[in-house]
């Protein structure tokens, strides 16, 4: 993950390492800063809460993103603020946030910065470093294709320190981060027993991940992203995000047009074509339709399988489009490369 | 399969069974007629020549397929005909000969009746019983998406009749059929080790085929094989076999435009899109590009893949063509099911 | 496991059900009473005592097992009790508690019980419902043989109405038992993401159980051990377990003679012989040695393998003993067949 | 296999590489000797009679071995030898010929060698040059622990020449070597479909034949079979070789004693121990019994699994023997380590 020092790999999916890090990391008489541009950001706030003795919170629209202007004006105007929250990519919106300039803000208020990279890291150019995370929790259940169970977590020494000071961070526990500090050490007993198949198959993923390079990984998840969302709006259907540069790579959320249930269409999807959409979460739940674009489904010709298969089933549903232009569309991209 | 008793596993993969088929069953002083319209088809005569006092061939372009009538006259010319062989699939063309019409016209002059159904068997509705086929060939490896490595052959009980009354057929060989006749019962032994693990895996993937169904099958290759070939007209392009009622539901040849190589579009769809093609065999070599329509690659939603594959792959050689057109066929077929 | 509902499947190995368990089902002003019979026992007191107003012990040596009618006593003289918690195999001592009788008791005292049945449910007799247990934990990586990573847990009524009665109970929590009660039924969400890979081993795993017959399974383990043991003290060398009838048929604990580091003879049977033995933990560490019997390896045919690789190893640290007269003794009791 | 060359590798297991040897190599104008020691060496005998003008053969007792200089003599009273065939470890007698012996005697006579190492290679040191093998078989599914499905051939020169000047050596065909010469090299296409599992499957065995280092594999099958041959003998059973010397590690043959069946005997070892013993083939049926000893299954540890399995199930038939003085004597081996 670019750090020095391998990551902490904990036994549960990365829903586990995200309550560890606010139960481990957040102390008592701490002030918690939570963005919340989406469903995902909005609910670690639930659990910083838990432990924090205040939570303060930027929220935007959920198809918008935080401005890392309005988390220094925070900052400033709230000095005694000591961890920050973020999610990099709230997949319920298919948005993405500016970590790295978040970061960099984080840093020089002298706070620290948790960071929710589940979805994003291994699909885009992201890492610890350089958003100068904290906490950085990912899985390899995203991706990097894995059978979810385990939780990949980068802790900076800042945070090992402020975790071993917190008397109430978890030990001895399901949620403890600190017990398995030391666990990948050959010296080091187990805090209890691993999940090796998923650590065997997170060993073979990052094999073919390392043989296919990162970098064309990146490319591939960004190119089917890309077509993707040409080919929606190609057929005149809207993207949820409300700018193209905050579209995620590895999820595309797409806008249902009025008077359309997005479960209906999704449910159409499967049955007249076996392609699996999702629905949004929470806030988002009856207003867009989710297409994944990780690991294995970031291919970038199925973006001609998605689009046809959302235009077919919004078709079958009422909306008038133009599925032909739609597939067109992701051709022409798939074509310039990128 | 359909018959009454299960079939013959032969230890190799369907070119075993042909060649068995061949040396089993044809006796030294047996005239042979062989049914030719690809290069399969052909290829089959070569083995039968090895094994016949004498080979009699029709012969047709290897883009059209064989008249049941041509058949009947010829067997009625040449009533010393003891076995007739068809390719039901010819795979290097994409085309199907009528093998239920054929078999009538075989067991009208009292001939024996040879088909490889390799490629077809699984994919589409046929059967020995059906075809009235005497040695009936196919395997796990094209339709049923198993690995290569096994043969399965039905066999009627007046093949049994003239192998066992054939001197040369051979035993004690891995070109027998009669080896293996009685194998599968409980109380005798194997004549060699079976490739347990194919076997293991021909189980599984008849418990897939049946859970499916074997229409849904069908009807799912079917589907599968006509947007393709709808997409593939739309876009300009001819498809190679010379009517459509004889294009096979299981691969869509294609014909290659003029001054196009084939080589060079395989790659390119390859290399662009990551789609693999195949090019025709022997005869067809230079003229032709195959899709392929089996088992797990035989989803409908695959078509859009497949035309936008090629009709890129041909674009970035100089074909002139319309693929939003291609695509918005295939989806068209797609929605109106079969 | 033979109650009437599903139990919980926790998506973590079986220390998640435990932990999950003791925060659930232990309110803040609960007094609980622990049986310690071993270190998981014992070990169970830790979590309890977090959650509990007050943590009541029996605490019996470790190489032997709580009297249920101490247990009667004791919660007649405390009647304030609410939670009793016991172990029933606790593994790093190879000893059985009788939870069928505790369990007896505790319902006459009207106290909830939570039962630890981790090693040995799958591999011998036992069942929440012949325990009364109100929280039956257990898991699918032990004798069912399976990769770990779920807990199973059966859960009472009582439990049910305890832990919504409980408001320190986790909720949207991997510590929550409460977020998983209808997480199976096919009308709600699961609260986060199932490991998929564990769940299909889990199916695979309970078909071969159920194909092999668990009373079978259970025969299995019982003889293996039983061989095991004759083995052992044919030999010359004690059992841990201070009666033959507290002996597990899962594990068998080995006391190791005086001056003979247990490490030693652990690392002298993996390289002399490839046969891997456990040591004990915490306070049994430097007193025993374990033999697995959980599973595919509880083979009976392996007490061969156990016996003389572990008097191979224990001579080849000093000990006088009799390998022949071990082995000897293994196949007596193997052909006597129980 | 310590030739310059890549093997052929056939798609069928190695009774296909031992007939199509004999097709292949044998002209119809050749005199061949044939070497029985046992049954699968005389079975060679029919397939080389087929194909040759005249087959010589030598044979001793199948519990014996080829005397090399009985090879010398008769290959200098027969000076038209050309092929001389031998088999290296007889499996249905458990028995070694010295091959490299007989390999130089047939060098000397300018003649060529076939040998069949089907079940010594992987598992002994053993190698076509150090026997002077023309054509050396051998296949994964017995020494590497493969399943089965495919034939090692290591091909000489001289056996190439020989093939390709021999008009009746089958070409386009499943017995056919030629076909393969030029198979693997990545310029030349496949004769016809490779079975890709098992190809796969191959390449992981020799991944871990060449991590665990073929010295160390053969040293542990020579000790599993010494072991069990001194298990066997220490309980008073004879083993079916004549001497000590020509018994094979990777198969260990028991002579049955008198009145006792030995499908009784393997009956009662799978029911009453879950162990699997062969019988016999052919002349040795009723004779012996044979303990495997190949790939995964050549563990020194289960030599105390086989005899005491052995033991049981011959006092089960009312054979008087010492079964502990059988394990002991295992033991005393496998503590001395070779």
């Amino acid at each position: 993950m670019g750090t020095g020092t391998p990551p902490v790999i904990l036994q549960g999916e990365p829903v586990l390492g995200l309550e560890a890090a606010a139960a481990s990391l957040v102390a008592k008489d701490d002030v918690v800063l939570n963005l919340a541009s989406g469903v995902y950001g909005k609910g670690f706030g639930y659990w910083a809460a838990r432990y924090a003795r205040r939570l303060d919170e930027i929220e935007v629209a959920f198809n918008s993103c935080i401005d890392p202007e309005a988390v220094r004006a925070h900052l400033k105007a709230r000095p005694e603020t000591k961890v920050v929250a973020v999610c990099h990519h709230d997949t319920p919106s298919g948005t993405l946030n500016d970590i790295d300039a978040i970061g960099a803000v984080v840093v020089e208020a002298d706070a620290l910065l948790i960071v929710d990279a589940v979805s994003s890291w291994g699909g885009m150019k992201t890492s610890p470093a350089a958003c100068k995370a904290d906490i950085y929790v990912t899985g390899p259940n995203k991706c990097l294709g894995c059978a979810p169970g385990l939780t990949l977590a980068a802790v900076s020494e800042a945070a090992w320190a402020k975790m071993e000071a917190n008397e109430a961070a978890p030990v001895a526990s399901m949620l403890s981060i600190l017990d398995w500090k030391n666990a990948w050490k050959a010296t080091e007993p187990f805090p209890f027993t691993p999940s090796v198949a998923e650590i065997n198959g997170l060993g073979a993923a990052l094999d073919r991940y390392l043989d296919e390079g990162p970098e064309c990984v990146w490319a591939r998840h960004a190119l089917t992203a890309a077509a993707t969302r040409d080919g929606v709006r190609a057929m005149g259907i809207d993207i949820w995000p409300e700018r193209e540069n905050i579209a995620s790579p590895t999820c595309t959320a797409v806008k249902v047009p009025d008077g359309i249930a997005p479960a209906s269409v999704i449910e159409t999807a499967r049955a007249n074509y076996g392609v699996s959409f999702s629905a949004g979460r929470g806030e988002t739940l009856g207003s867009l339709i989710r297409i994944g674009h990780m690991g294995p489904t970031a291919q970038p010709m199925f973006a001609h399988v998605a689009v046809a298969a959302l235009g077919g089933a919004l078709a079958a549903q009422g909306t008038t489009l133009d599925i032909g232009a739609g597939l067109a569309a992701v051709q022409l991209r798939l074509d310039a490369g990128d």
